[in-house]
């Protein structure tokens, strides 16, 4: 695997914005089984190993992860503040599951619970997500730190068309990769 | 008409982020007319007059017009880093073009361009948006600051859905708006 072209100036705005804890911020988008579109904040993991897939974490029982069995398309919208440029990521999500049939992934999914803080860990073991407030499912016993819940997953994007845009510039600047069939990827400067 | 219960907890989150610029930028997701989800950055512009329809600017040659066209549900994500919530906003968005029939969206429109930057408006005078570059394209004369140009569209989003966290606290809240048919707003806490 080689590194997508996108990988560099996205890794640029990432240093450009470590000041900023939120920089690693970003929306994600999926769509319901009914057609409307989902919209939320998720924080950037980092990449799954010497891929180009951007690694997330969610809970089983939210409402994404039926999003997501439905429909695996989804585009991320990342917005770095100090740098005033935006990327937009379109590709389709995997869901790496307790039971997930892939080794490797089924790994990448306990090193990513490993790597989580005590606190990012515990608040898997609480109440069920989007349900009426239980105010007794807030004290659960800290997980082990090894192995996973059962409702963890690992989260992965697969991105196969990134559209950069930078708001420094007059005009801006804007970019668009796009990976295509033939398997290598393509770059082309349009108007913002 | 009445302020919707979420416009209380959203003022007060605007006024708490205002020395940050980016807290007015947020980002909607649509869907293509393919299926798949689309997700961009837009700039708050505030409300619509006496309405709970936030307002913001976009191009008729942008993409989101012609999806909007064909599926008119959006889901608008709104991170505000100083106070660390997040509100997720949907609800039908209406595309104000030229030769709306609304007299009164007309005028909205009117006034929206009115109140663009110089530098704001002179990029809807810009190349066509998506295309190819073109280094000749971005060399226009400053548009009229009364009349919008034909392609200036004003953008409404009418929420009748608004899921609020607050990541401070352990644990976190959240609570959840609705709007119903018996024409009135519910409100309900739920886990985060």
């Amino acid at each position: 695997m080689t590194l997508a072209p996108w990988r560099s100036p996205l890794a640029r705005a990432l240093h450009r914005n470590r000041s900023l804890p939120y920089a690693r911020y970003l929306q994600l988008a999926t769509v319901h089984a009914d057609g409307r579109p989902a919209n939320r904040t998720v924080v950037f993991r980092g990449f799954l190993d010497e891929t180009n897939q951007l690694k997330f974490v969610t809970d089983a029982r939210s409402d994404k992860a039926e999003q997501i069995e439905h429909n695996a398309w989804s585009e991320a919208c990342w917005y770095f503040p100090n740098t005033r440029e935006q990327f937009r990521l379109s590709g389709k999500l995997t869901l790496v599951r307790m039971n997930c049939a892939d080794e490797s992934a089924v790994k990448a999914r306990q090193r990513s619970w490993q790597e989580l803080s005590d606190a990012a860990r515990l608040q898997f073991a609480w109440a069920h997500p989007g349900k009426p407030r239980d105010e007794n499912g807030f004290n659960p016993l800290q997980p082990d730190s090894v192995i996973p819940l059962p409702h963890f997953c690992l989260l992965l994007l697969n991105p196969t068309r990134v559209d950069h845009l930078e708001l420094r510039g007059n005009p801006q600047n804007r970019r668009l990769y796009w990976f295509d069939a033939a398997n290598d990827w393509f770059v082309q400067d349009i108007n913002p």
